[in-house]
């Protein structure tokens, strides 16, 4: 495991170790260095610990970053003897389930099941709706079909690469929401009005903006040169759109600052939309 | 916030509480609760949490489920005095950055830092990778373009409907990685090879497989009653597939068993590609 890789031993390393996806591990490690911003931290992931000779494997290939600076794992691993063999490499040790398992096993009166890897379970109802969800979005995308606006949860609007593709994908896959979404064109301004598909949906549609000057860059790198692209027809439609927003009172956020995670909490919030995780 | 909402006094309750979108409280929490499988635990997260006032009105929310059963929360909440104000209810509070940063910040030699909200941000290199690496996956989907499937990292194969589409924005979305996907039909059967395309980019190749009686309900529900949905057909494409991968000794995994989560991690793992993620 560690005989193709010359570590980098000048630079600080943070594993992050499971007996599954490592994807629990990742993010709450990842949330914890997101507060040490100014820090140069190598991320590893290392999924699939799940034998003592993986272990064993893992924590050579710690040990030799050597000491200084001590490496740091966040594990995430179920059986007692694995945890044991990453708890005795150099690394400085943090473990998930010790530290939250125990409250919660006092709590419900029972000892947790010792089984592998079933945050990430196929077999879930919720995991088949997300993937449903992620169906319904790429069919109602961009506008190309209108006829299932009924079902939809949400329907994001606004001008051509503002991100809206993105954000209902994220929503689609994590949190099994039907969100279809419309692109807002130039012919609309002419018309001075909304399509009527989305008239008839008014109460579900979410807007989002994007600077002009974000846009410009985003559609040169497209169709360079062209009308579409120049920064008098990104700050014409911004001005449009956001005018029409407010017209038709549509709650909208700016994507330029808002990543996908942050624009899917807060649509999710405003319209009181419930998360349907894969539980 | 309680106002509106009749509480189900006899199910309890696990509140993922954040100042930010609440995702890292949600994985972690939904993870930890993943070991008591057979417990009906209602799971609502509560984003944006930021200010004293928000933080009172969950307390009263919480407090209002009663005692018996104890409501649980995991708090991951940068602010301490809105952290104690959630303290002060009467849920178990599991607090996610209680555990691990005082080791980290002594490991560090400084405290973190006390901006809220920084886990998923919009202005990364990394994030703007992300959304880059999903516009090829959409650009590159089931075979719609083969012209840069030179710049993909993994070229995803498999039959129509056993989730291919799915496993590539899973991978551009979260990982960054450039994923393209094509789908094998009948034709490359009766023309016993793989096109010329994927040939050329063999070692690329990851193959899906999905057990024919789950492929004919799918297929089922899109065209009933139809020779393409017959598990007849679904039967003759599986066998021809798996004999296909085989032959070109291209690794594969059946997408049946495995959700998209635990399909990303192992396509990473046999091909070594590194996860880019929102750093």
């Amino acid at each position: 495991m560690t005989a193709t890789i010359a570590p980098d031993k000048t630079k600080q390393t943070f594993f992050f170790i499971s007996d599954g996806t490592g994807i629990t591990a990742e993010v709450l490690g990842h949330s914890l260095l997101s507060r040490f911003e100014d820090l140069a931290i190598e991320q590893v992931t290392l999924p699939y610990i799940n034998t003592v000779t993986k272990a064993e494997a893992v924590v050579v290939r710690i040990n030799t970053l050597g000491d200084s600076p001590q490496a740091i794992a966040m594990i995430s691993i179920i059986s007692p003897e694995i945890r044991a063999i990453i708890k005795n490499s150099n690394a400085l040790v943090l473990d998930m389930f010790e530290a939250f398992l125990s409250p919660l096993e006092q709590l419900f009166g029972r000892k947790a099941d010792a089984v592998a890897g079933k945050a990430f379970n196929a077999k879930t109802n919720n995991y088949l709706q997300r993937i449903e969800a992620m169906n319904y979005a790429l069919e109602n995308d961009d506008g190309s079909s209108i006829k299932k606006y009924h079902e939809a949860d949400v329907i994001v609007i606004g001008l051509s690469r503002s991100g809206k593709t993105p954000t209902c994908l994220y929503l689609s896959m994590h949190f099994g929401i039907l969100a279809a979404n419309y692109p807002i064109t130039e012919d609309d301004f002419e018309r001075g009005d909304l399509p009527a598909a989305l008239i008839a949906n008014k109460e579900k549609l979410f807007g989002l903006i994007i600077d002009p000057q974000r846009l410009t860059t985003i559609r040169e790198k497209r169709y360079a040169n062209s009308r579409y692209a120049s920064i008098q027809q990104c700050e014409f439609e911004y001005r449009e759109l956001e005018r029409l927003y407010r017209r038709y009172n549509i709650p909208f956020l700016n994507s330029t600052v808002l990543s996908i995670e942050e624009l899917s909490t807060r649509i999710m919030l405003e319209f009181g939309i419930e998360r349907r995780l894969s539980t």
